[in-house]
C-alpha cells in the first residue's frame, strides 16, 4: 500500500478511537429530521473528486452523526456495543477482501467458516449437518423454509412450485421474515398460518396440531413449522420438543428461528429454552445479536447436508467458478449467494479469545441484568411490566394514575414518551405492541450496560413521563421540573 | 473503549499495514490443500478463551495465509485490489455498527445509501425509481424476478404463486444466480429458458422472441427477461435496445444483470455498450466488482418503486420496528433483509474521492489494459485469444504445437497450466469453457494491475506451459527448465 495510504488509514483508526470516548454531551442520538441533516451535509457526489485528504473530512462527519451503538444507553435493537476481537475482524476481514465461494481464493477463511458452523451445531446436539453463513435471520429463516420445499418437493427445483397449495405454520409473534419468505418462495402470506401462543408468547403445539388439521382439511399440504426460540417483542421460546411431536407426527419440516435467542445454548442454566432443539431439521442463529459481534453473522444449520446442497444447486453451470475436483471444499455450494464476505472471522477470533465459557458468562449476566430492570420496573408504582421476561427482552410501560389502565391514552402517552426519549437522545429503547398494548421494550444485548445504566433508564422515564402532557398524573405528585 | 483494547486495535491495524507490502517470496497465495492447512493451524474453538493477546497470533496466521487479493497477481475473479477509501469505509461501518432498517438508527447512513443510489440511477438515465442495497449480484438477480412477479401479479405476494405456468428468459452465457432466483422464486430451473447468443456471446432479440413465442405455444407464460451487462466469462453486453423491443412487444419485465459491467457507464467511450438501459424495469450492478470497493457493495435499481416497496411487504407484521410516522424514510421497508450492514459508507467516500471523472479514468484504464493483454496473446504463436474482448474479460489458451488444435487434449492441457500456475501462486487468473473449449481468463478489475503485470503473466504462462508433461510441443523449443 502506498505510503499516504497508510497514513490515510492510520488517521482514520485514530478518528475512530477518538470516536469510541464516551459522548460529551451524554447524547447517543442526535435527533435531526432527514430534512434538516440533508440541509447540513455535504452529500453530493461529485463529477471531479476531492481526494483522500478530504475523505477524513467526511468520515469525521459520519461519526459526529453515527448514533452511538456502542455506548450503554443502546439498548433499542437485538444487539448493540461494541466488541474489539469484532471490530478487528471486520478490519482484517476488508484488507484481505475474499470471496467465500471457492476454497483456493479463501483457503484458511473457508476452514474458519466450517469450524464456526461445525462448533454451533455441536451447541444444537446434531451430530450430523452443514450449514452455511447467511445475511442474516431473514435470509436463515427463508434458507429454512426453502429446505423444507426441497426435502418435500425434491423435483421442486427444477420443475418449479405451486405454492398457493402449500402452507406453513408460525407463531402469532413470530418475526415478520418469515412473512417475507412466504412471499418469496411463492406461498403467499395467505398461506402463512398464525398459530396461537399461550400467555406466555409460545406457540401452543395443539393448536399447531389443530391448525394443521384443518389446513389440510381446506386442501392445503403443511410444508414447514417455523418455531421461534426469542420472539422479537417479548423474548418467547417456543417449546420445540412438543412442537417437534406435532411436526414428526404430520411428517413436516421444523425450522427454528433461533436468531435472537440460540445463544441461551451456551448457558447451562438457561439452555433448557431449546430443550429439544436437536430434533429441528433447521435452525438459524445470528451471532450479530447477543453474541455481540458487528453485523451482519448469521448462521444457518440444517441436519441433513445433502438437503442445503440441492436447493442451492443450479445445474452445472458455474463452469467459471466451480470444478469437479474441488466440490467437496467449495462452501459456494452450500449458498444462495456467489460473492460473499467473510463473516466467519470475526466470530472465530471471539470465540478462541473468550471461549465457551465466556459465551456463557456473557448470556448469564445479561440474565440477571434483566431480571434486575424488570425487578426495578415491578417496584415503581407507575411502571407496569408487561409480561415476566424469560430472556432479556424487558417490555413495561408508563401509567400515570390520570389515565385509565387500558386504551388508546395510555398506549398514546407511550408512544409519547418513546418519542421524548428518542428526542432527548440519551437511552434508545424500542416501542412496540405486546398483549394489545403499546410498550417500552428494552432489550439487554450490550456488554457496556451495567445495573446503574438500567437504574438511569427507569430514573429517565419517569422522570421525562413526568413532563408529557398527557400526564396529568405527574400533577399528584408535584410540579413539573 | 478500554485502553487495552484501544492498544490491540493499534496493534491490528500495524499488522494490516504490514501485511499489505508486497509478498517477499512473490507468492500470492499457497497451495495448501484442506487436509495439510487444517493439520498446521490451530483452529480449536475452546471451552476456556485464551484472550485477546493470542487474537494477535491467530491474526498474524490468517494474514499469512490469505490470498492477495490486493497484489497485481490476482485477475483471478471480477474483482480485485484494494482501495484506501473501502477498507476505510469498512473499519467506520464496523465501529459504528449499524442496521440500515430504520432511520432513527441510521440516520445519515440512509441518506448516504439514498444517495449513492439515487446517483448510479441517474447513470442508468432513469429519471424515477428507487433501490437498495442487495447482498450481492445474486441476490440482485432475485430481486429484478421477484419485482418482476410482483408486477405481472400483484396479488402473489399475499395469494402465492404457480411458478410451472410461468417462464423467464436469460442467455446461454448468463450468470448461475438466474438458476437460483428461478428455483427460489418457484419457477424451476426447467422454466428458465436459455436464449442463444451471437457469436460474441450476445442474446440475440429475434431468438428472445421465438423463443417467448414458442413457451407461449406451449401454455407458459413469459415473467421476466434477464439482459446480461458483461457476461462472467466473456464479458459480452446484451443489446438492450434490440431486448427491451421485445419485452415490450409482449409485456415482459426487463431486468439488466450489470453486477459486472454497469461501471461502463462512467465512461464516455464505452457506456454505448448498455444503451437502453434506461427502458429496463430493473437493474443491478455490483460497486464491489469494477469500482473495487471491498466486497459486498450490491446496488439494486428499479424504476417503479411501488413495485419493490411491495415485493418486500409482509403485513403490518413488524410494529417493533416501523412505526407509521417513519414509513419515508425508513430503508428496511425496501428490503428482503431485516438486520443489515452499512455497504454504502464505503461507496460514498470513494465516490466524494474519486468523483465521476476518476471512475471513467479506472475504467478506460482498465479497457487499455485489457487490449494491451489481448494483443501480447494475439502476438504470440501458442497462445489463442478466445473472443474479441469488448469489456476487460480476457480468454485465451495455450496451443503446444504438438497437440490438435480441439478436443480433450488441449482442454486437458489447459486445465492443467492452470493448476500449475496456482501451484506456483505467482498468479491466478480463471478457468472456464468457452465456444465448447477450456479457456484461461484473466480479467483487469485489480487497480495494481500494470502493463508490466500482463507482460509477466504471459511470459509466465508460457514458460510453465513447456514444463507440463503433456506439452511435447516444447520439446522443438529446446529443453525444459
Amino acid at each position: 500500500m502506498e505510503e499516504d495510504s497508510t497514513r490515510f488509514l492510520e488517521s482514520v483508526l485514530a478518528e475512530v478511537l477518538a470516536h469510541l470516548e464516551p459522548p460529551k454531551d451524554g447524547r447517543i442520538r442526535h435527533d435531526w429530521s432527514p430534512g434538516s441533516l440533508r440541509k447540513t451535509t455535504d452529500l453530493d457526489l461529485p463529477l471531479v473528486g476531492s481526494g483522500l485528504e478530504r475523505v477524513l473530512d467526511d468520515i469525521r462527519t459520519y461519526l459526529r452523526q453515527a448514533v452511538r451503538t456502542d455506548q450503554p444507553g443502546f439498548m433499542n435493537p437485538l444487539w448493540g456495543g461494541l466488541t474489539p476481537e469484532g471490530l478487528a475482524g471486520e478490519l482484517v476481514t476488508a484488507a484481505t477482501n475474499t470471496s467465500m465461494y471457492t476454497y483456493e481464493i479463501a483457503p484458511l477463511a473457508s476452514l474458519i467458516e466450517t469450524a464456526v458452523l461445525d462448533r454451533m451445531r455441536q451447541h444444537l446436539r446434531m451430530p450430523h449437518g452443514a450449514g452455511t453463513l447467511t445475511t442474516g435471520g431473514s435470509n436463515g429463516n427463508l434458507m429454512g423454509v426453502l429446505c423444507a420445499r426441497q426435502a418435500a418437493l425434491p423435483a421442486s427445483g427444477h420443475d418449479g412450485f405451486d405454492g398457493r397449495s402449500w402452507c406453513m405454520f408460525v407463531s402469532k409473534e413470530a418475526h415478520y421474515s418469515v412473512a417475507m419468505a412466504a412471499n418469496v418462495l411463492g406461498l403467499g402470506r395467505a398461506n402463512l398460518i398464525k398459530v396461537d401462543t399461550d400467555d406466555q408468547g409460545r406457540m401452543d403445539p395443539s393448536a399447531l396440531d389443530d391448525a394443521i388439521r384443518r389446513e389440510a382439511s381446506l386442501g392445503r399440504k403443511p410444508l414447514c413449522v417455523v418455531a421461534t426460540s426469542g420472539t422479537t417483542v417479548r423474548g418467547a421460546f417456543d417449546p420445540i420438543d412438543g412442537l417437534a411431536d406435532v411436526c414428526e407426527a404430520h411428517g413436516v419440516w421444523l425450522h427454528v428461528d433461533a436468531a435472537w435467542g440460540g445463544s441461551c445454548l451456551f448457558s447451562s442454566t438457561h439452555r433448557h429454552l431449546m430443550d429439544g432443539v436437536e430434533r429441528a431439521d433447521s435452525v438459524c442463529w445470528d451471532a450479530h445479536k447477543m453474541m455481540g459481534l458487528p453485523l451482519v453473522c448469521s448462521a444457518f444449520i440444517v441436519k441433513r447436508a445433502e438437503v442445503l446442497r440441492a436447493a442451492c444447486a443450479h445445474g452445472n453451470e458455474a463452469h467459471y467458478l466451480f470444478h469437479d475436483d474441488a466440490e467437496d471444499q467449495d462452501l459456494g455450494r452450500l449458498s444462495l449467494q456467489c460473492g460473499r464476505r467473510n463473516d466467519a472471522l470475526k466470530l472465530f477470533l471471539a470465540w478462541r479469545s473468550r471461549g465457551d465459557a465466556g459465551w456463557g458468562a456473557l448470556v448469564d449476566r445479561y440474565m440477571d441484568l434483566a431480571a434486575h430492570l424488570a425487578e426495578r420496573v415491578r417496584s415503581e408504582p407507575h411502571l407496569e411490566l408487561v409480561g415476566e421476561p424469560v430472556w432479556t427482552n424487558v417490555c413495561f410501560r408508563h401509567v400515570p394514575e390520570a389515565l385509565p389502565y387500558l386504551g388508546e391514552a395510555i398506549d398514546a402517552h407511550n408512544a409519547a414518551l418513546r418519542a421524548a426519549l428518542l428526542e432527548e437522545g440519551r437511552f434508545m429503547i424500542s416501542r412496540a405492541d405486546l398483549d394489545q398494548r403499546v410498550v417500552l421494550r428494552s432489550v439487554i444485548a450490550n456488554p457496556a450496560v451495567e445495573a446503574s445504566t438500567l437504574d438511569d433508564l427507569v430514573d429517565h422515564v419517569l422522570r421525562l413521563a413526568r413532563t408529557l402532557p398527557t400526564d396529568a398524573g405527574s400533577q399528584v405528585e408535584g410540579p413539573r421540573t
